[in-house]
Formats: structure tokens, C-alpha cells, sequence
């Protein structure tokens, strides 16, 4: 199953909850395909086949109800749960996303910082105490942490996201601009925050002011 | 033309972008589809197929000239010139991406910072002096701004955008969690991180050590 499912269907998983959570917060109900199609600017059709994926919700003709498909889309997404993450990179990137509520609000807990800064070692952040990144195995495996959160210079990342893994780490979000790579079952998302603006540039520099984006 | 580029086509020539730029730094020379395929983790056909929506690079045979088709590739995205930008939302994240040397080296410039928070207008950062969102019309005007980065809580983005675009900015960098809705014409880019995690989270729960993610 899981092979079929694509990042754009789980990108979309993603809009669904944030739509279906604030439709919670007004009270919840029931939804059809057809409004939550519309409130993620996408059809019904492809709303009920990236659901479909997943087993069956809703009653024909009756919609969702909102709660139970939050909850269920919040499952297959795997965020019934905390996770405990670990931010490599104390630098202004990563003291930004420290304190970045909507991380914790999702129940991704930053539970311990790691930085190769002799002067940024042994800082306390809120809760947490910045580590040597020359302790890194031990660092992540007494906090038993399970995602990392690398933020830190491209010329470092690949040797960093190496001792993750090797620190038994399977889910990396990655802020440095480098291509990592890492075996088999390790998953990693980057956020090129440059390359997003580069999209921008192309954009502004040959779109007709009309023409939307091609999105095979 | 425009119209048959795919945000993932997009996606690559950034990506080969930095790859000949790193081959440049070590010397340029030539380099073939093949090559520049596996440094990309893509096909020769698929690099081939990416280039010739643009004209025809390379001699057939012979490859292509590194420092030529970086220059080529640049064109292409944009990146041939400096943007000016303006940073809208002067929290931890906005500070944080307005040290963000990687923007300035591709050529967005920050001119501009606003923020709606009187404990931080007339901040000065560097060059630039924290100015009132009140006034963002006139400002962006002021500084002949191309291109907004959004960092402003999600309650704000939607009435921000509104205002950006009516002062004549027609691309958005956005931060904030909200699906902000442009008239066409008006580009936006959402960097969401949590989405980011979301995946993450996702693929940690659903898939098994081996499976890879079907990019459909």
C-alpha cells in the first residue's frame, strides 16, 4: 500500500487535517468530499481516492464526520502520538525553530540540542542543555529521540546525518542546502528555503501573468 | 512554454544548478547528462527532457560546457540579476532569515523589514530600519520591492498577502501556516515545516524499511 501512496497525496493528508481541524474548532459536523475538495483546492475525486488509500470513510451521501476523519487522517499521518526530536545546530535557523510553537503544538517535542560550538555547549535553552555534537550517539540515544532536525552548514551535513543514522535516527528534516544521502529506510525532507525562491524567480521571469502552474 | 513546466522540472534545474556550480568551483570543464543525472539522482533522459523545454544545450556526444550551462541554467530560473525583497513579520524567523547569507549569495536581497509590533518598528538591522506594517504600501512602493517573505502568525497571512499584492508584488515567499488565496498572476511559495514533519511522521508510521516514496 504504502508504495502507492505519493508525496503529493500526503501533502494534501496534510491540508485535509489542518481544513477538518478548523472546521472542528466551528463546531465540526459532518463535511462532503465536495467542501472539503473545495476548501483544499482540489476536486472530490481526488479527495476521496487519496482517503480511499487509506480504507473507507463517510457515508455515501452523508459526508464525513469531521471529528472521526480528523482523527483518522491524524493517524494515517502518525501524529496521534509525541514524537521526540533532536535539533542539530544551535545557530539563529535552529534557536528559531526551538521556540517555533507549531512544532510542539503538533507534538513534535524538541527534547535535546546539539551544536559543535564550545561556546554554545552547555547552554540552557528553556528546558534543555546544548550539547557537544562530538557526543551525538550518546546524546540521541539516552534522550531516545527518533527525528532529527539539521540546521546546520552544508559543508557539514552529510557527515552529521551520517552519525544520526548511525545513532539509529530514521526521519531527518534537513535546512542545510545539501542533498543527503542516506540508506534505505531513513527518510529525509529538505527545506531549501533558496530553492523556494528560486521557483519564485522562475516564475516571475516566464509566467504569463495568467498561467498557472503545471503540476504533473 | 511556460505552461508545461512542472513545479518537479523546476525543482531540478535548482538542483542542477548548484550541481555544475559545485563543478565550476572544482574547475567546469565538460560534463555529460549522464553524469549530471547521477549527481541529481535522476535519468540522463529526464535531465535531457528538462533542458530541452528551455532550447537545446550541449553538443550531442560531447556533453555540455559546466560553466556555460550554469550560466544557462541561471537564465532560465531567473537568478541572473537581484531581487529585491522584502521581509514582512520581524520575529524569530524573520530574524533568523534575514541573516540568511544563502538568500543574499543567490541574489534576494532583504531592503525592507516590517513588523506590526511598535516594541520593533524603527529597529534598526543592519542596513535597513524596522518599518510599520501600517504603512506597507507606501514602504514596499518606497523600496521598489519584487518579492515578500511572509513570516507573520497564520491569522495575519491571508490580510499581509492582500495588502503585498495590492502594492504590486507578484511573488510571496510564505512561512506562514495558512493557504493563502491570490489573485492570478501572483506566485506563492509556501514553506511549511511542519507539513515538512508531517511527511516525516508519516513515513516513520506507514512505511516499511525498504519501500521508497512513489513521487507520482
Amino acid at each position: 500500500m504504502s508504495r502507492k501512496v505519493s508525496d503529493s497525496t500526503i501533502r494534501r493528508l496534510s491540508l485535509y487535517l489542518r481544513i477538518l481541524e478548523a472546521m472542528e474548532r466551528k463546531g465540526g459536523g459532518t463535511v462532503s468530499s465536495v467542501d472539503l475538495a473545495a476548501a483544499a483546492d482540489t476536486t472530490a475525486a481526488q479527495v476521496r481516492k487519496d482517503l480511499s488509500l487509506f480504507g473507507s470513510f463517510g457515508k455515501r451521501g452523508l459526508g464525513y464526520q469531521v471529528a472521526d476523519l480528523a482523527r483518522q487522517v491524524r493517524d494515517i499521518l502518525g501524529l496521534s502520538r509525541r514524537w521526540r526530536v533532536a535539533l542539530v545546530g544551535a545557530g539563529r535557523i535552529g534557536s528559531a525553530l526551538f521556540e517555533y510553537e507549531s512544532f510542539r503544538r503538533r507534538g513534535f517535542e524538541i527534547v535535546t540540542v546539539l551544536d559543535n560550538d564550545a561556546s554554545k555547549v552547555g547552554q540552557r535553552w528553556g528546558e534543555v542543555e546544548v550539547q557537544d555534537t562530538a557526543d551525538l550517539d550518546r546524546v540521541l540515544r539516552d534522550a531516545d529521540v527518533e527525528v532529527a532536525i539539521l540546521t546546520v552548514p552544508a559543508g557539514a551535513a552529510q557527515e552529521i546525518a551520517e552519525q544520526v543514522v548511525g545513532a539509529g535516527i530514521r526521519g531527518i528534516l534537513n535546512f542545510a542546502p545539501a542533498q543527503l544521502r542516506v540508506p534505505d529506510g531513513v527518510f529525509v525532507q529538505d527545506v531549501n528555503m533558496v530553492m523556494e525562491l528560486e521557483a519564485l524567480s522562475f516564475d516571475l521571469t516566464n509566467r504569463v501573468a495568467s498561467a498557472g502552474r503545471s503540476t504533473e
